[in-house]
């Protein structure tokens, strides 16, 4: 078998086509939706199967049109419930194969277990890129400091939004003419980032040395925006939090948290910590690497409120805190004085 | 090539022939003393190569005689700088496997990526045992309190007594009475406890739940005896030290600390902290699994005092910090009174 080709981690062949499977749950095509959303310059459309019903809106190709519109990828956009890919998806990733595409995949399976597509790729000399498999040539940790700024995206838990906020304010920060580079964590944001390093996929001796490797030394003036991982207060995954935060050393973090939510995800008998405390926490700990850090704002995840309860309660929030609040999705003048916050 | 034998962690092929391999730097002989030291009763004795001037004092036996003796595998019980296992080797390793033996192996170079001994175990359907390859089946941590009793050392760094203080402890703890297991996190604690999980070498997504796996519940009145690993002030590994901490759910722990030591191995730029520091971040970061943790004495490494002044100092710290502090290798009426504070 020919060896896996190394790639520079930020280097994923773009742009891409989205695969949607036989999809017809929207909620499964979440990676698609990502990659629509937030690099939909990096889309030349989407391909999907008979049976399909999601569509993200973008121009339906075959892989061959796909290639033909300069795509360099197909992307499985899609997932089922248990992370695998099913064989009635195979024919269509061949396609791909042959149409001069290399695949793209976030989901736990991967694709270079997959015999039928390993020998596909092989045979055509296309690549097979398991994005939740870690580059090469991580090393451990340094704790030197390095140029550049750093902001973190923290959470009082696991999936309320770290991602996107980090996805926003890099937005905002190029918006307002200001360098900066969203830095991506996990699987999805990778895909869209277009690279970066799957943090709780990396061996735990070397996930600083992992985050000083996801934003390395820039000019003074750049902005690393870095999606977070998992929660210091989870009682799984606080591990990789502190790493991605020891070797990020951000200058600045924002605290994500989702109103309402009162209990860590899957884990019931843990109370969610309070802002409060997740800040102080995240400070004892960061500024071990990075003496200056602090907490510059809130992100609230509104999503299931009302545009007149989420405004009052972000206004209220801010008060209370002292410190900009704001649903990124939403933006608006409380985004922006939170952008104008990381900026002054 | 055969598939590996899958072992239950906790089970290494014992009792053990100390390979020696041609070394003559008694300080490449680490895990061979630290095995006969506090594994006595599972090592048979040491098989040397021609040149070797280091020896542990036990017997020295051809493999085929140590097998006759019960061995059931051979270790390497020394490293070289550089961690690789050199091609004079083989010949003993092969010799080894010929007489019936497993091979063990704590090197970062792994048995099963040698040709010449990998073939060798497959024609004898032999074992290669790379203790730093953690064991299959590892869950993401659950977070759930588990029965038993548990102490963890922890440290203000790296590499001073950590594992040697939890040996001792687990030791002192059986010679009372007590029901006691040490649980070894590191490829050397492994070999001597014949079983763990080198926490390093775990994916970190699931440090905490390696942990959970090594100290599994037990008996109300039984001590599982955790040995740390990194120290949570270290800016490259102190995500390993969490997610040990927050998996060992530990009742009391123990700060190891090396006096003299002012800066983190490794990392000049890095201040050591205090005992008071250690002792207060870990209690801040423990009691999310384990609200009734605390710090129930000092472990001080003073190998390098005299003992006149190693006693001094040990009852100066004991009063400054009103804790029980003790040298576990001097041992003495300051250890015991250590060990009274920990079952009180």
């Amino acid at each position: 078998m020919r060896e896996p080709r190394e790639r520079a981690f930020g280097a994923l062949p773009q742009p891409y086509l989205l695969f949607l499977g036989d999809t017809t749950e929207p909620g499964y095509a979440k990676t698609a939706f990502g990659l629509r959303d937030w690099a939909r310059d990096s889309c030349v459309g989407e391909f999907a199967l008979a049976g399909a019903s999601v569509s993200t809106g973008l121009p339906r190709l075959s892989p061959a049109e796909a290639r033909l519109r300069g795509a360099r990828s197909m992307v499985i956009g899609v997932a089922n419930s248990g992370g695998l890919i099913p064989d009635s998806w195979i024919g269509g990733l061949v396609e791909a194969l042959e149409a001069g595409l290399d695949l793209v995949s976030g989901m736990h399976m991967k694709l270079s277990d997959m015999p039928a597509l390993r020998s596909a790729a092989d045979r055509l000399g296309r690549d097979l890129i398991d994005v939740r498999t870690p580059p090469p040539g991580i090393r451990v940790g340094s704790g030197a400091k390095r140029g550049g700024k750093r902001l973190l995206t923290v959470g009082t838990d696991c999936a309320l939004g770290k991602k996107y906020t980090a996805l926003a304010i890099a937005r905002a920060f190029k918006a307002r003419g200001v360098a900066a580079d969203f830095r991506a964590s996990g699987q999805t944001g990778i895909m869209i980032a277009g690279g970066g390093i799957p943090m709780d996929a990396v061996v735990s001796d070397f996930i600083a040395g992992a985050a000083e490797m996801l934003s390395p030394a820039a000019a003074p003036d750049h902005w690393d925006v870095i999606e977070g991982q998992g929660s210091l207060f989870h009682p799984a995954y606080a591990a990789v939090t502190l790493g991605l935060l020891h070797g990020s050393q951000p200058d600045l973090f924002v605290v994500c948290h989702e109103p309402g939510r009162t209990t860590m995800l899957g884990h019931p008998g843990y109370t969610l910590p309070s802002i409060e405390t997740v800040i102080e926490q995240t400070v004892a700990l960061g500024r071990l690497t990075n003496p200056a850090i602090r907490c510059v704002g809130i992100s609230l995840n509104t999503a299931t409120l009302g545009s007149d309860t989420a405004a009052a309660l972000i206004a209220a929030e801010s008060d209370r805190l002292g410190l900009p609040v704001a649903d990124p999705i939403r933006g608006g003048a409380a985004f922006e004085q939170l952008i104008d916050a990381c900026l002054a």
